[in-house]
C-alpha cells in the first residue's frame, strides 16, 4: 500500500473510523480526480459493508456540501425550510406544498432531480410545464425566491460536485444501498441550498427506496441526526408508499392534478401528505406555534386562492405560461387514451406502485437509464383506489400512450396491477412515523 | 441498479455467492474492460469484507487463469513441480532451489515476479547477473526447461491478464488482503505454467506478508484447498520471516551468496529451508518415497557438484555469462561498503528483517512504486545473526552503497536493526508447520 487513499480505504476496510480531516481528504480527491475511480469504487463498498459512525456521516456530508458552492441568501429574511422525499410512484406533493408553505410566509428553496426506474422526479414533472425553466443561474434562483417565496431548480454544476460523482459511482458499482451514503448524498446538496431547516419525507414499502420500515426508520434517524449535528432544524415523516400517491402518473398528468387540486378536487392521500409535511415545515420555521393552528393556516390559504396565487407568481418568473392554470389542455395529451376495466365486480383489492411505475417508464413516461430522454404526456390516471367496489366494465385506469399498441400493452399490465376480488380493504395510515 | 455486474456486485456486497458463470463474466469483463474501474474496485472490496467461499475462490481462480494462454509442455516428459514464496527479505531460496529440484528429475517452470517495498523478488535478482534473460517468449521458456530441467522467466503478457489488472487495482485501492484475491492472484498464474503439482512456501513473521501465523495458516489452507480443487497436486510449508533468510540482502549480493552455496559455505537457515521445499517438490512429482530419503536426494546432487553444472546450463540457456560461477566480481560491487560494528560486548539480540528491507529499498535494492528503477549492487551483507556473541568493534554486517552517505545514513539504521543487548536468544523453527 503505497499511498494515503489506499490507507485510508483499508481503515475503512478494516472497519476502522476515519476522521474528519481523512475524510475530507477522500472527498478533495473525488472533486480533483485524484482519489481514481477503483479507490472511489472500493472506498464505498467499504462504507456499505462496514456503515459509517455518526460523525463519520456527518464529517463526509460537510465534506461533500462544501465540495461546491453553498448558497446564502442574504436578501431573504423569511426562514429558509425546504422538504425532501426519497421519492415514489405519483409524489407530486413538491409541486404543491412550495406554495403552499410559501404562501404562509416560508421561504422555500427547492433543488430537485430528474426521475429514475419507477421513481419520478419534480424536475421533470416541472419540465412538462410549457415554457416552465429549471435551469437558472445561482443569482435567477435567489431572486425568484426572493420575490414569490419559492423557486425550483435543477442541481447546479456548482452545487456539491462530489456528490455528483458519487452519486454515479455508486449507482453503477452496487453501492447505493447504504444509510451514511444515502444520508450524505441527500444532506450534502440539500445543505448547500442555504437552508435553516429541511423536513424529511421517507417513505416505505413496494415502490419505496426504503421497501422495509425498519430501514426506512434508520434512514430518518440518520437524517435527522446529521442534519441536526450540520446546524440545520430537522423533522422527518414516515409516509406510506406501498400504494401510489394520488391518481395521477406521468409527468404531464400530475401537473394537471396538481394545477387542478390548487382550487379544485385534491385527492385525499396527496392531500394529507402535503399538508402533514407542511405543517412540519411551518414549525420548523416558527411561523406556527403547534401542528394542529399550522394545518389550520395551510388549509385556510389554500381554500382562499392564496396558494394559486404564488403558484402563479413562481410560474411567471421561471418562464412558464399561465394560462395553463386556466386551462390544462395547453399541456397537451397523448394521443391514445384506452380505458382499462374492471372485468367483474368486486372490489378493487390492490394497486400495485412498482407495476404501475414500471408501465409508466416503458411508455416512455420514464428513464431506465439516466440518459434516457422522457415523454411527458404518457402515464396512467387511476380513476378508483383500493377498496373501491366497482362494476364490470367500470374504468379503474386510463393508460395515456403514444401508439395504439403501447396503450394496449400497458392497459394489459394496469389491469393486472389493479385486481378487482371480494374483500374489501383499505389503506393503512399515509403518515406511518414523525421523528422531531 | 442498471446493469449485470452492480447486481453481482451487490450480491457480494450482501455476502451472498457467486455462481461460476457469474464468476466468469466478471473476469471476462476485467479482461475486455467493460467492467469499470470503480465496479472492480467496488467487488474487490465486497470480496475483501465479505469473502468467498472455497468453491467461489475456485471459480475466480480458474476464470483468472483461463483469461490468457495457459502452457502446456507436451515435449517434458519430466513431472512438472513449481514452488511459490509469499515473499521476505533475503529469500533466494528459488535460484538454489530450481537447479537442486531439476538435478534429481523434475522440471520446474518457474515464473516470478518483482519485488515491491521490503519484498524482493527473484526476477530482479536475476536482473543482477549479467546477460541473463528473463523475458523468454513462451516458446523459449518451453525449450530451456526441456533442455536444463527449468526455466525461469518473468510473467509474459498473455498470461492470466486478469490478474494484472486485478493486482494493480488492488494495489491502490485498499484490496489487498484478502485470503481469497490472494489465493486467486498466486494460483491464476501459476496454474497457467502448466504444473502437475506446486509447493507453497508461506511466510508469517514481521516480514511476511502475513504477519500474523493465523492469518498465514488460512492462505496455506486456501491455497492447499484451491490448488487441488483446480487439479494439480499441493503442499504447502509455513515458514518463519520473523529474520532475513540468508546473510545477503541486496539482488547482486544474494545471487553473489546462491553462487558461492553450489559448491561453498551455504547459511544454514536458506540450506534448511530450500531442501524442506524441494523434498517437497519430489514428493509431489513421485521421483522420491518420502521426505528422508528425498532429502538425502538432494544433499548428495548438491554436494556432488550437479546442482551446479544444471545452473549453469540453464545460465548459458537463458544468455547469462557462465564464468561468474568462478568469479563473482563480474557482477560487480556498490562503491561504498562500510562495516557496521558492535558499539558493546554481548549477544546480537535481533535482527529486524523489515527494517533492514527498508534500508535496502533505500539504498535503491527495491522499489517503493513499481515503476522504481533498482540498483542492483546495493544492499546489506549480514556477519552475525541473532544470538551470536560479539565483542565491541566487531562487525555485525557490511553495508553496500551507491554513496558515502548513503552508506553512513544506512549504517545507522543496520546498527539499530539489530541491537547488542544480554540475553542470548535463538531463532524459532525454521519451518513452522506441513499442510500436505
Amino acid at each position: 500500500m503505497h499511498n494515503h487513499p489506499a490507507r485510508l480505504i483499508a481503515r475503512k476496510r478494516d472497519a476502522g473510523e476515519l476522521g474528519p480531516a481523512e475524510i475530507r481528504d477522500l472527498v478533495s480527491g473525488v472533486v480533483d480526480g485524484s482519489l481514481g475511480d477503483a479507490q472511489l469504487g472500493a472506498f464505498l463498498m467499504a462504507v456499505c459493508c462496514n456503515g459509517m459512525t455518526p460523525a463519520e456521516t456527518a464529517a463526509l456530508t460537510l465534506a461533500m456540501r462544501d465540495s461546491g458552492r453553498v448558497l446564502q441568501h442574504p436578501h431573504v429574511t423569511r426562514p429558509k425550510i425546504d422538504k425532501h422525499s426519497t421519492g415514489g410512484v405519483g409524489d407530486k406533493v413538491s409541486l404543491l406544498l412550495a406554495p403552499l408553505v410559501a404562501a404562509a410566509g416560508v421561504a422555500v428553496p427547492m433543488v430537485s432531480g430528474r426521475g429514475l426506474g419507477h421513481t419520478g422526479g419534480t424536475i421533470d414533472k416541472l419540465a412538462a410545464l410549457p415554457g416552465y425553466r429549471t435551469d437558472l443561474s445561482i443569482e435567477r434562483f435567489q431572486q425568484v425566491l426572493e420575490q414569490c417565496g419559492y423557486a425550483m431548480a435543477a442541481p447546479s454544476a456548482e452545487i456539491a460536485p462530489a456528490d455528483r460523482r458519487m452519486y454515479a459511482t455508486r449507482d453503477i458499482s452496487g453501492t447505493v444501498e447504504s444509510i451514511p451514503l444515502i444520508t450524505s448524498s441527500i444532506l450534502s446538496k440539500k445543505l448547500a441550498e442555504g437552508i435553516d431547516g429541511l423536513v424529511m419525507d421517507v417513505k416505505t414499502g413496494r415502490a419505496a427506496f426504503m421497501v422495509q420500515e425498519h430501514d426506512a426508520i434508520s434512514l430518518m434517524e440518520s437524517l435527522v441526526a446529521v442534519g441536526r449535528a450540520a446546524g440545520i432544524k430537522m423533522a422527518a415523516l414516515l409516509t406510506d408508499m406501498d400504494h401510489p400517491l394520488g391518481q395521477a402518473l406521468g409527468n404531464s398528468l400530475e401537473v394537471i392534478e396538481v394545477v387542478q387540486a390548487l382550487d379544485g378536487p385534491c385527492p385525499d392521500d396527496l392531500r394529507e401528505v402535503t399538508l402533514a409535511l407542511g405543517a412540519e415545515m411551518l414549525l420548523l420555521a416558527g411561523v406556527a406555534g403547534d401542528l394542529d393552528s399550522a394545518r389550520a393556516t395551510l388549509v385556510r390559504l389554500w381554500q382562499d386562492g392564496v396558494v394559486r396565487q404564488v403558484f402563479r407568481h413562481n410560474l411567471e418568473l421561471q418562464g412558464g405560461d399561465p394560462r395553463v392554470l386556466d386551462d390544462v389542455s395547453l399541456l397537451g395529451r397523448a394521443p391514445h387514451v384506452v380505458a382499462v376495466e374492471a372485468r367483474r365486480p368486486g372490489f378493487v383489492v390492490d394497486v400495485d406502485p412498482l407495476a404501475l411505475g414500471h408501465v409508466v417508464v416503458d411508455l416512455g413516461g420514464g428513464r431506465r437509464q439516466p440518459s434516457d430522454a422522457i415523454d411527458p404526456q404518457v402515464g396512467i390516471v387511476l380513476k378508483h383506489g383500493l377498496g373501491d367496489a366497482v362494476q364490470t366494465g367500470d374504468a379503474l385506469a386510463f393508460v395515456h400512450a403514444r401508439t395504439a399498441a403501447a396503450a394496449q400493452a400497458a392497459a394489459e399490465r394496469v389491469a393486472a396491477a389493479m385486481p378487482v376480488g371480494d374483500e374489501k380493504r383499505r389503506r393503512g395510515a399515509l403518515v406511518k412515523r414523525r421523528l422531531v
